[in-house]
């Protein structure tokens, strides 16, 4: 790994991982990006975990190959279900959005403490948050949301069904849970933070809404400063993305998650 | 093609189509059927032309490798994007949704009458059933839903959420035409008729509500049964059911759409 500038590779189902990507560019400036959108086989969230794994594999091996040396799993469900099987794959250090969401649940409670994971189908199903969580000394409700990533797609923000759904999947939760914090377990959900937490609010409930996009930046800044790989002078950071399916939409609806305009995006056959 | 006993393919994206083969089996009995769900790679609905149009072909071939004598494409983003692509890949009769659905809603109305299409955002921005439509005299207003399968897929069949978002998408697209029939252009659909059908009503539309996968089922009856393939006394539909991701799954949420059970699912690898 080069000790000035890294190249890091960000990886995701689709459009969600921009999140992360987001939280990253201001933390590790002297950096360049690469991310990539596996948009045609999108979304991972309600597949098998061989089907998962055997993508995110290639999408990795893809990013080692254009000589990342670092690699972000921007995928809560790839995390979940194929961490390892990137790990085996590829010989650069890889850093999944789980531990770090569930370690900045920790540092915002308490041992002992209830936390609410809001995730996908194939997230909750593998217990994974619960597993993270369990082993800092949290007592962990997982509670699967599988229509906020479509209404996140349709851009339905803050709007009043986004907000009638998660009434409906919070007050289902919070029947089970007196959560200190809710961990976002899904890239997608940080664009409906405040209404996750105003919804919170109504409820009666007093948690703290916890984004893992941000505590898995917060690792990776960490991983890539640290003594091995001192902090440089201010560099800008760059970056350039792929996409599986159309790079319109992916510049169109990317734009979106990144908060910010996406110039350019390459087109990649994975052979799927 | 044997006379006496056909086997059809069944072609979908994931679970929509088996409401395609629950029309099909009553009417055309004695008949073997292979349905393939392609769910490691679903939705198509929101992915690009040629992404779809490979998806397709490869499933296309394999039911053909299979044996089957007649194709059904029961997806309606498939049809719309890849129908010239598939008949061009395989070597027996193929039958899209899209013309059925069409000509259904001719005879539903009469010449120069309005239709409403609701299909996929894919669907729609392919402008195939304006073109299907258009070319049987019919005016027509295509609308995007794409909120719609995932409510289907979450089992918000009859919900007030389900309700809610069919009135912001209907009062939508009736701002823009009257339509003497709307026509159900994604095979999710049909489950959720009766909700759109009294959505209608409540919005002051009279307008005949129709079902491409029962007008598809009826096409494809009249190829099979015509003089050169003979309806045969009683035998019993048989059916076998391939998918690309999750057998579990697909047993669980695929007996919601054929309304029976499936007792197994095999796994198929398309290599994606």
């Amino acid at each position: 790994m080069s000790s000035t500038n890294p190249i890091v590779g960000v990886f995701d189902s689709g459009f969600g991982g921009l999140t992360v990507l987001r939280a990253l560019l201001p933390r590790i400036s002297a950096a360049h990006y690469i991310y990539l959108g596996d948009t045609a086989r999108l979304p991972y969230g309600a597949k098998s975990q061989q089907t998962i794994a055997r993508y995110a594999v290639e999408s990795a091996r893809f990013l080692e190959a254009r000589g990342c040396d670092y690699l972000v799993i921007a995928c809560n469900t790839a995390t979940a279900l194929a961490l390892d099987d990137i790990r085996a794959s590829v010989n650069i250090p890889v850093l999944g959005v789980i531990e770090p969401g569930a370690q900045s649940a920790a540092e915002a409670t308490g041992l002992n403490s209830e936390v609410l994971v809001l995730a996908t189908t194939a997230t909750v199903q593998s217990h994974a948050y619960d597993t993270a969580c369990a082993a800092r000394g949290l007592r962990v409700t997982e509670a699967a949301c599988p229509l906020l990533v479509p209404l996140v797609e349709e851009g339905w923000i803050d709007h009043p069904v986004t907000r009638e759904v998660l009434r409906i999947y919070l007050s289902e939760a919070l029947q089970n849970c007196s959560p200190e914090a809710v961990l976002l377990g899904c890239t997608h959900y940080p664009l409906i933070a405040k209404a996750i937490a105003q919804t919170l609010e109504d409820l009666g409930s007093e948690a703290t809404v916890i984004d893992s996009a941000e505590a898995t930046a917060a690792a990776a800044s960490f991983a890539l400063t640290s003594p091995r790989h001192p902090s440089e002078a201010f560099i800008p950071a760059t970056f350039e993305c792929f996409a599986t399916d159309s790079v319109e939409k992916f510049q169109r609806l990317g734009s979106l998650f990144l908060q910010q305009p996406i110039s350019q995006v390459q087109l990649l056959d994975l052979g799927g």
